[in-house]
């Protein structure tokens, strides 16, 4: 059905029968690789997202160069409020910056309806560019974050400890929070389908600060949102990921949110959740990031113990349970995806094999 | 058995009948109070840990202000590595910072072996000034660091965001790090005993760090040693409460750890934890520490809701999920104190009352 011509990573989300388990990690377009390093030099971070020809570079870097059984397209999370009007400043080892966050209903009311064809279409048009270079070698998975995670960085402005400003907010101006997280839900959704129609292959739904919320408020400000912009990207039969970090208490309910793969942080043991979720899912996940500073034989032994953790069958795909980190030497990664690659059959296939 | 006027936080530790909820919060003698910040001006932040008047006086604070059924003695949990020979800077606003930390072998030779009666007695003077003055009114509570928090902290330095210093020495110098570990175990141990032999009614391990690794890490580096520690505690019928912020998976095994209190985050439902734990253990908490920055209504409706998920009977100390934020007005705090006062009884005595 797909002219792919390692669709692995498509399969596995499908929970259909995989002759080993896909690997791909999260920012494995990003600083730890020197090649990544030097397109960078010449372009700063929203120059890069912004200019198709540079994404589409980086984001085949890691296929080439690692190995991984899909790539996702270089963009950032934060392109939709930019594109919605917020004034966004990215500062290398600082992390972005809405100098003018958004605290009231006069705030919110300068936030744009926008259509992601237009306002967005630098996205697509890397999506499509990337398309052509991958030239059917993996899959290509796009990307937002949740409505909530929006949220959270267009009210608090910029890097918060407490995140006090984000809760007195939702406790004290409840209306105005879920107004908001609706007009995110809408944008986001029409932006993901346009992903989608220019080719990618897959797509994941980034609830980075999910964990900040008590189960009862994360099912109130975050998840019902989350389940909104899957059923409107349903109708396509593609492959949803939701990763949503610590939130543990709710992976019953993430179960039925609709989508096909739950992405996990390393706080948890994958074949635990595996037998919570009764196999409704797949899953994916979930190394510590920092395993990547050991030795090659401590990677392998961590990969295995995770891989022996989840168990026989398909529905595993391998990733990290948070983003790669900067300073992690490219070896690492490459022993991590080599690991998996070479031990992995043993998970599948007949027993009897 | 107890001289005490109101021992209620001591029978909930128990699971002994009670008549209501018992309620106190982490860093409740601290900053949100303007009475805490008058003393503050006076003194900096270890002048107050080591000056026991002062530590008695901002200690008994939020039991004369605000209500609570215990008092937790004012200090920090860095004391130990102080005492332990490490320059230590606290800078307000800025957190804790050790200007030497430990890389190696060298460094870790430096670590003295301390007698806490000695090196840290002026802890043990302001336990002991802290019960005359608190004169049977409620129980005092001792704490220490886990030391699986306290080498995170002596390793890196300084506040962190990956982690990746701690975790690059536990990947490749685990040995080292495992001997530190137990340096710090015994250290706290006899800590603890002075602490218990001062006067402390119950005593509160801290592990905030414990979250940072995966459950195999957590059940390596960090749950070994605190059990070690509970099973040297004297005499073994002082309550022990257990707080790992960030370590839902491990809480079967936290139940077998010898504690009799498990401090729960805002990342779970008290009940589901309730359910899990089979009323083997009380627990405590669980109140995400936001929602003091909302209305009164709003707050009541929290701490009934969070009251009515444990459920009826004993075994519930009222808590936050992590320490009370500066910035909380005062008011706040006390309403929710009314509100457990108020309406906790409903969960106790037999059910036909």
């Amino acid at each position: 059905m797909t002219a792919l011509k390692n669709d692995l990573f498509l399969r596995a989300c499908k929970r259909l029968p995989v002759e080993r388990t896909p690997i791909w990690v999260m920012r494995q377009a990003g600083r730890y690789l020197p090649e990544y390093r030097a397109v960078r030099k010449k372009a700063d971070f929203m120059t890069m997202c912004k200019t198709p020809e540079l994404a589409a570079e980086v984001t085949l870097q890691p296929v080439d160069l690692i190995g991984v059984d899909a790539a996702i397209i270089f963009s950032d999370i934060l392109v939709v409020p930019e594109a919605m009007g917020m004034e966004l400043e990215i500062t290398e080892g600082k992390g972005p910056v809405f100098p003018h966050p958004i605290r009231n209903e006069a705030d919110a009311k300068k936030l744009k309806e926008i259509d992601p064809g237009q306002e967005l279409k630098y996205v697509l048009d890397a999506v499509a560019l990337t398309k052509k270079e991958l030239n059917q070698r993996v899959p290509l998975i796009g990307f937002c974050g949740s409505p909530w995670t929006l949220l959270t960085y267009m009210v608090e402005g910029q890097g918060a400890k407490n995140f006090s400003i984000i809760k007195n907010f939702i406790y004290n101006q409840p209306a105005l929070a879920h107004a908001l997280l609706d007009k995110i839900t809408r944008v986001t959704a029409d932006y993901l389908n346009a992903k989608i129609q220019a080719g990618v292959d897959a797509v994941q739904i980034f609830d980075t600060w999910g964990g900040l919320l008590s189960p009862h408020d994360f099912e109130t400000f975050s998840l019902p949102y989350m389940e909104k912009i899957i059923r409107r990207i349903r109708p396509k039969d593609i492959p949803v990921i939701l990763f949503a970090k610590g939130v543990h208490f709710s992976y019953p309910k993430l179960v039925e949110s609709g989508a096909d793969v739950i992405g996990l942080d390393w706080s948890m043991e994958i074949g635990a959740v595996r037998k919570l979720t009764g196999d409704k899912v797949a899953l994916q996940g979930n190394m510590d990031p920092t395993v990547l500073y050991a030795g090659h034989e401590y990677i392998r032994g961590e990969a295995l113990r995770i891989m022996r953790s989840f168990g026989h069958g398909s529905g595993h795909v391998f990733n990290l349970g948070h983003g790669i980190l900067p300073d992690v030497p490219p070896e690492n990664l490459k022993a991590l995806v080599r690991c998996v690659k070479e031990e992995s059959a043993q998970f599948h296939g007949s027993a009897s094999k």
